[in-house]
């Protein structure tokens, strides 16, 4: 009656692109932008989103380390040292599960904006566990690649959370738990989002900061009834008890006043039709559900809009909450 | 693509025993057990539980009052006051949909000891609006049903959740949101729960006194892991999910110095091979949930042994989760 559920053989055989027996020595992996604590969700859900992401190029080399040669694209900043390397850092944690003398080197090609609450610190560690997995004679499982992206992350972030690597090693909507395999969610295929980033930077770490303090126990079951309620309409497909669901009384009101017209942003949402709004991630990215694409576009706009009203440029993304999975595109033997 | 659903209708007729056209000026209606908090769901998440409920009679008249006639059973003391009785205010809650000058007698039969944490100040209030609706030209819906056994349970509990009510008014296990219907979570038929009550008193009202305080961010992060993954198990019949999911970091470490022995009963379940242990509703009665019946019928036995060790009588119920609804089962033109 127990059943037990790992995605490991998956994520293996879909890692292995080369020929039959044959280990590759060289992957590309990319992972998507994501949206990690889903308003009831803090650090528990999380969903991925169709958009450029990171791409991460491992090749296995003999030394025994794990070296980062390149970095590109949007966030050309980061550091080259593997172990303060979000990317690095995952990779040196799966070296032991590695032949012997095995070693990695990496180039990374970000294209998740850092600080933009869209999972840029996570992209690159998932990446790279997908990447590198695909050149391991034995590859790991899910529940191995999750942790060790979550440590990758915490090299950023400072603290360990699977809400945005868990959705991006399954795809869609996941339950990111503490320790054990994620767990995905199935929505309707009807769900979009719309998910709109300012350019403004917002740090995990200070995002994290305002969340400092104690909570009345009150909160606490406004927010679970939420969770469940929103739990409920993704499993049966319905919108209303989505919507009866989706909020955050926990940690949307101390977090709203570090992103500029977070208010007017999601009001603009919400008078789409939206089932709910909140903060991407730790914010500064806005996103909101809603039960079609058509809708979502337009709302898109419009919150766009009323970030420009203050002056305040945004790009945004419009994706079915169901969103993509890490994958391997390219394995060279 | 929103779908409304309300089980008004499913009430309504449910209640309508009599003749077509016929309104009948008696009904008699029963309202099972429930285990209210079940771990992770603190006021959010109830199930009924099959054994000895509430029997509620209530005779329409035209007086416009709600009278208390009897109490009789396991618990006499109770106040005869409408206002101060939790059927009675439920009762005073429904006039106002009533035709002019409908009044409501009423005699109670409580078969769920007061005190218990299995529900008893609920069942009264259910069995009582459950009853009363079949007497109404128009019966009211689930929602306001809902509404009105929370208000009642409120006369004895001193606070409004919806976690005992819910789950007799829909039977099995149920989402109980502070405004609007509660919603039934489908869990597999194989999942059974021991529920063990011993001799001893729990007021609610010095149970919800060691709830007062701070918390931590943190620990509701665990909690609402734990019902994420809590719900994902029971949508999708998985054991491991649930035993993932099963846990109770808020509350239950406060309450527990509250119940004699308690970690002795909870690891006599749990040595029994339960996916989870915790207190029901706000104590003293242990709950715990398991695979299949015989398993079940063995742990309820270890768990009363668990209490007999400190000289601790008690009895217990073995019962599926998803255990039945309130129900009208005489009603005379």
């Amino acid at each position: 009656m127990s059943h037990v559920k790992d995605g490991a053989a998956g994520i293996a055989s879909l890692s292995r692109i080369g020929g039959e027996g044959k280990i590759p020595t060289k992957a590309i992996a990319v992972a998507p932008p994501s949206i990690g604590n889903v308003a009831v969700g803090f650090d528990v859900l999380g969903h991925s989103v169709q958009g450029a992401g990171d791409r991460v190029t491992v090749r296995r080399t003999t030394d025994g380390r794990v070296t980062i040669k390149a970095i590109r694209g949007i966030a050309e900043q980061l550091p080259l040292d593997a172990e303060s390397n979000t990317a690095g850092r995952a990779l040196l944690g799966l070296l032991p599960h590695a032949p012997p003398r095995t070693g990695f080197e990496v180039e990374l090609d970000k294209g998740i904006a850092l600080g933009s609450g869209m999972g840029g610190s996570a992209a690159s560690a998932v990446a790279a566990v997908v990447a590198a997995n695909a050149l391991l004679p034995r590859p790991v499982g899910l529940s191995t690649l999750y942790e060790l992206s979550m440590e990758g992350e915490a090299a950023a972030s400072g603290s360990k959370h699977g809400d945005n690597v868990g959705p991006m090693l399954l795809g869609g909507l996941v339950i990111a738990p503490a320790k054990g395999a994620p767990v995905r969610v199935p929505v309707p295929d009807w769900l979009h989002v719309a998910l709109v980033h300012p350019h403004v930077v917002l740090e995990t770490r200070r995002s994290r900061a305002a969340l400092k303090g104690a909570y009345e126990l009150h909160d606490f079951v406004v927010q679970s009834e939420g969770l469940a309620l929103l739990m409920a309409g993704c499993f049966t497909s319905d919108a209303l008890l989505i919507r009866r669901g989706f909020r955050d009384v926990l940690v949307e009101p101390r977090r709203a006043p570090l992103i500029p017209q977070f208010a007017k942003v999601k009001q603009a949402a919400l008078d789409c039709g939206a089932l709910g709004s909140s903060i991407s991630g730790g914010g500064p990215s806005v996103f909101a559900w809603f039960e079609d694409r058509t809708t979502t576009e337009r709302a898109a706009r419009e919150m766009t809009l009323a970030f420009k009203e203050a002056g305040i440029e945004s790009d945004s993304l419009v994706s079915p909450v169901a969103g993509p999975k890490a994958e391997v595109i390219s394995c060279d033997a």
